[in-house]
Parts: structure tokens; C-alpha cells; sequence
């Protein structure tokens, strides 16, 4: 059975889980206390060097590790990937964008808030930055669901699942989503998709 | 034809340069004085909403963004990109650390070092942090290239040249290479591969 390396605070073990739960696919998640330093046991390191969740090990022990890459993996024959060339690249063009441009500023932002005592140094201009860079990627977003109902290929796929990770949770980051209505209206359609969860924690 | 809109200096457009040699693809290449404003003009905002380069014009008139889905999208089928499931998802994974860990700590530290000017507020505390998680990028990389010659499915792929087009110029960013032999090693390999070109500038 397929394995997934978490932690309940992560947003981008959530992408996993979301596409899980829209494909039904059996797995076991392993909730790991990464404050603990669960992902760095000599036993974690042996699976997956990068040391982080979350992370797919697979049937044969194979371990995969980034959330977009974990996606792209499970998502393979489903309707959440579609199979023209294009389509397929646009798909990660937004997956690209969310690890660049988006998890940096959002997710990182909440991190820094949520956890202040292992953000020493960073409340100050790297938070300001975050914040800054984050509100560009929002705006960014909106102003393409302005026109577009999902990110790429014409309906929902995983370039959704992966924005929607962090970006509904982004007025943990400080950021005031009312300032993005096509963002807002969208996180209402990934909500309603078949075989939407939530996360476990916020 | 295919047209490349890029800028000198910018190594996530000489990542595509660098596929379309080796692929010999005939393009286009657009240069864009991005520090005079050349992508945010309406025309260009027009093709690409983002107003960003490097992008990719395609025959019918569409622009694809984000140097790693260009370099998927016109690796597809060659030897770059390789056909089978797992290992296309482990040369993802490499292509997401590369936007997520690598360019905006190894590329955005040059960026810093090399526009003081356009970079206020930003060589103090900003900087030191992209330099920190730059070098442990380089680290992960390093531990990664000391057991294997590539970065995924055994034999040089696009995820090769996604980590290539910055890891290159790390000197740049005020990065010291030669703690990195694994890496400095990497980098003769891939430079002697049929087709290599080098950036037209540094």
C-alpha cells in the first residue's frame, strides 16, 4: 500500500491528500512530528535524503519526495491530469508558479506567524518581503480566475490542488483574501469538487 | 516557428536555450530588456499576463510560461525526458526543488549582488537567508551528485539542466563552488554533453 509522510500543519502533504481522496486510493499516512525532528531520524534520512515531508514511498520502498512531483505521479491516467501536451504543460506551469513564486511568500508567511519561536530573525524584512511577494501571487491568481474557472486545461486538475494548499489558508499568512474575489469564488469550486476533504488541521 | 522571449542575463531563459541546442530545434530568440520595462508593456502583458521571461510562443499564437513547463513541454518525446512513470515524477522532483529551494535562494542571491541598485532593503537580512538556504541547496545537490552522475533516471534529463542554468553561475551570488566537489563534477559532465552551449552571458 502506498505510504505518505506527513505532518497534520502541512499544506503540501494536503495536496497529496486531497488527490488521494478524489481518486479513492487506498493509503497509510504516517503523521510525522517534524518540530521533533521526525524527518530527520537516521531511519527518514535512509528513505528520503532531503529530510523533509511530505513523501511517497511506494509498493517496491521507492521514496518520492515534493509535493508537485508526488502529485504528477498520482494524478498519471486520472481526469486530474490531462493527456495532450499542452494541456499537460500548463498544468505545471501553475505548479511551477506555486513552488516559486507562491509557497515562498504564502506558505512561508504563515510558517513565520504560526511560529514565531523558530522564525528568530525573520519577523522583520524577510516577513515584509513574504508578504509582499505573497500578494503578488494572489493577485496574479486572481486576475487569471477572472477568466478562468480552474488554472489550466479547461477544468479542475492538480494545478488547483496544488494552489488551493496554501491559499486557503492564506489569512494565516496575514494575507485578506476579500481583497481577491475570483480567489475566493474559486476556493468555493474546489470545495465542491467529488471527493474534496478538508484538511485535518487548518 | 518557435520564439523565445528571454533576457541575457536571466538563466531560467538559458535553460530553454540550452534544451533547444541540444534538441537543434530552429526558434526564435526575442531578447527583452526587462530593466527598461520590455515585458510589462500592454502588447507583451497581451501575450503573457504574467510579464515575466522567459516565455514560449508556439506556432498558433500561445505563450507558455515558467522555465521548467517550457523545458517539459519541448523535452516531451527526446531523450531529455524519459517515458516511464516514476522516473518522469523523480526529474519533477528535481525540477520543483530547483523553483522551490534553488532559484530563489542561488538565483535570487545574484541577482541582489549583481542589481545593488534595484535591490534596496534587500542586502541585509534577505540576503543572508538566501545565502544560508542557498548553500544548503548546494548541500543536497552535493550529497545527491556524490552517488549519483545525474540527477534522475540515470543519464542527463532537463531536471539536469533546470538545476545547471544557476548552479553555474553560484559564484555570482557570492556562493563558493569548491565545497561542492560532487557538484563542481557534475557541472564538466554536463558541459561535455553533444549540443551544450554556453550562456551568452555569464
Amino acid at each position: 500500500m502506498l505510504r505518505l509522510y506527513d505532518n497534520k500543519e502541512s499544506r503540501n502533504g494536503y495536496k497529496a491528500v486531497l488527490l488521494l481522496s478524489h481518486l479513492g486510493t487506498p493509503y497509510e499516512r504516517v503523521e510525522m512530528d517534524i518540530f521533533k525532528g521526525a524527518s530527520r531520524t537516521p531511519a527518514y534520512l535512509a528513505k528520503n535524503p532531503a529530510g523533509k515531508i511530505p513523501a511517497l514511498e511506494l509498493d517496491d520502498g521507492t521514496v518520492l519526495g515534493e509535493s508537485g512531483a508526488i502529485l504528477w505521479y498520482l494524478a498519471e491516467g486520472s481526469p486530474y491530469l490531462p493527456d495532450e501536451k499542452l494541456a499537460r504543460a500548463q498544468v505545471l506551469r501553475w505548479i511551477c508558479f506555486e513552488q516559486n513564486a507562491h509557497e515562498t511568500s504564502v506558505a512561508e508567511s504563515r510558517f513565520i506567524l504560526m511560529h514565531p519561536e523558530l522564525s528568530a530573525g525573520r519577523t522583520g524584512d524577510i516577513l515584509a518581503e513574504k508578504q509582499k511577494r505573497g500578494n503578488a501571487a494572489l493577485k496574479s491568481m486572481d486576475d487569471h480566475l477572472k477568466k478562468n474557472d480552474f488554472f489550466a486545461a479547461g477544468r479542475y486538475t492538480i494545478a488547483d490542488m496544488a494552489l488551493y494548499g496554501y491559499t486557503s489558508v492564506a489569512d494565516q499568512g496575514g494575507f485578506e483574501l476579500s481583497a481577491y474575489p475570483a480567489v475566493q469564488a474559486w476556493l468555493k469550486r474546489v470545495e465542491a469538487q467529488p471527493g474534496y476533504v478538508a484538511a485535518t488541521q487548518g
